[in-house]
């Protein structure tokens, strides 16, 4: 088994397009072509922890990915997050590669789910992108929505005024203008284009907050009991996606709607059946659209197969 | 992360007593202080893999297991097993070893749940050790035996003549006298202690096979579609242990007795309860007594953390 650290699997990024990659494993999971098994969970006084595994028929390996969030860590001056996945070959199982990313390969396929959306259901012309959060996340998606939308006007809206401070800086020298926003109110009322990238347990956005003609990506919501929107806002919205719809049944945005019957999961489509035109895109700039990310082991295959091949792993067949 | 390669395991191992360490742990798992989720499972047309994972509260780290069987392995000479044993620091989630234990693992702590079986439910004086199969498992449950009885007549049978003949031959080596059975019938015609090992998928030992007074460790079925014994041997059994009933419920020899209505879950003790006295024995030697062994993941646990502590790997607390 070759064991691959953070700065060769950065190397490794470097020569690869991740969105068509992403794209590609999400068509292959709603074409039924993945076997995904239920999320693995593990949940410790101290953090938890998520199993995501999985495979795509006829592809040279089979994953497993073991990602945590400690939240003890940042006081003992480590991120909280953190995870490697684990390439096993399809014909004889044989253990070909353990990729040390610890979580940059979860939040780089995060990110690049989050610009595939946008790609699909954001309004023709962004007037300004307004994100929920100052994390990792908050900066990853924006940067990745860098080759969907010429817009770089950001309204950023974080509890922490000097995270939300710091976040204004560094997205600077990423060519990105940001506003620091009162109230996460202030998104709806000001961006057509908004992520909510945060850990929060309840609703920051309100159903009124949202205007007709806005597309919202909920990124932070990845288990039952997280939640960013209202289900108001899913219930009017003109079209609800999941990254997954069985995985959206039981934790994110989507699971929360159908729990207070917001909605009904016969509304709700599947973002691979949206890249593939099976399935409903925005068709006019009045529309709302939501898409719900809860993270699918696709995705993680998807990124940790192209990292291994470009660090040089062949499969044994 | 430290990657511990077989070698440096199977070094570790010389210093360890791994029968009080399994016991310790299926102890743990039946007093509640063990978090174990169900099994996580993919299926692939070339084979299978199992995720089991796990943690005891208050113990040092959680360990993820992987374990994969691949049928076609063999012709390609290659073991049809692999796995590897990843441990995390239960404080802050971070990777503190790779076992890269090829399932070697995974095979002792299995043979041991055999032999603590086999410590309590086995009676009193073993005429001859009668075993189903000829890999692997069969030469461990037999070699792990050595502390429990002093009995070194074996029984053993097998599909195929030229491996039942090295398996004769390899355990000589280890004390044992080993005869060839004809069928598995002639296995409770003329042992008291019996150990099934093999990958069947219907059952090898009937109803009427077993005389009084013996003990059956049903060992290979570990899968849903895995069976060894003829439910109506759980039904008349005196005493029905599960490693785990959580687990046994779905796959294993207890699963298919509950199926088929021979024995209801009620009459299934757990091998911790055993263990600690808060389940019944063995009283007499005229009963006969069954232990299911589906393989825990509280298993995994304690040699994984004995390994690597014996490889001088500390956690972060």
């Amino acid at each position: 088994m070759q064991v691959i650290a953070l700065a060769q699997i950065e190397r490794a990024l470097e020569g690869l397009d991740l969105l068509p990659l992403i794209e590609e494993g999400f068509v292959a999971y709603s074409e039924g072509r993945a076997v995904v098994p239920p999320v693995g969970e593990l949940i410790l006084d101290t953090g938890e922890v998520h199993i995501k595994y999985g495979f795509i028929r006829g592809g040279p390996f089979y994953v497993v990915k073991i990602a945590s969030g400690f939240y003890g860590n940042p006081s003992r001056g480590l991120p909280s997050g953190d995870g490697m996945m684990l390439l096993f070959d399809q014909a004889t199982g044989r253990p070909v590669a353990a990729l040390l990313d610890h979580g940059r390969l979860t939040d780089l396929r995060t990110a690049a789910a989050g610009a595939i959306a946008a790609r699909y259901l954001a309004p023709s012309r962004v007037e300004r992108i307004g994100v929920a959060g100052t994390g990792v996340q908050a900066r990853l998606q924006v940067q990745h929505l860098e080759p969907i939308t010429p817009c770089r006007a950001v309204l950023a809206w974080g509890r922490d005024k000097g995270r939300l401070e710091a976040y204004r800086h560094d997205m600077a020298k990423e060519g990105f203008e940001v506003e620091a926003a009162r109230d996460p109110a202030e998104l709806g009322a000001r961006c057509n284009l908004i992520v909510t990238a945060t850990p929060a347990i309840e609703p920051l956005l309100k159903t009124g907050d949202i205007r007709p003609g806005t597309h919202v990506s909920a990124i932070g919501s990845d288990a039952p009991h997280k939640q960013e929107l209202d289900p108001g806002i899913l219930a009017r919205a003109d079209l609800v996606v999941a990254d997954s719809r069985a995985q959206c049944r039981l934790r994110g945005e989507i699971a929360h709607a159908l729990d207070r019957g917001a909605i009904s999961l016969d509304r709700v489509v599947e973002l691979g059946d949206v890249i593939a035109a099976r399935a409903p895109r925005r068709t006019n700039d009045a529309q709302v659209t939501v898409f719900d990310s809860t993270g699918v082991a696709v995705q993680d295959i998807q990124i940790a197969t192209a990292v291994a091949r470009a660090a040089g792993v062949t499969p044994d067949a």
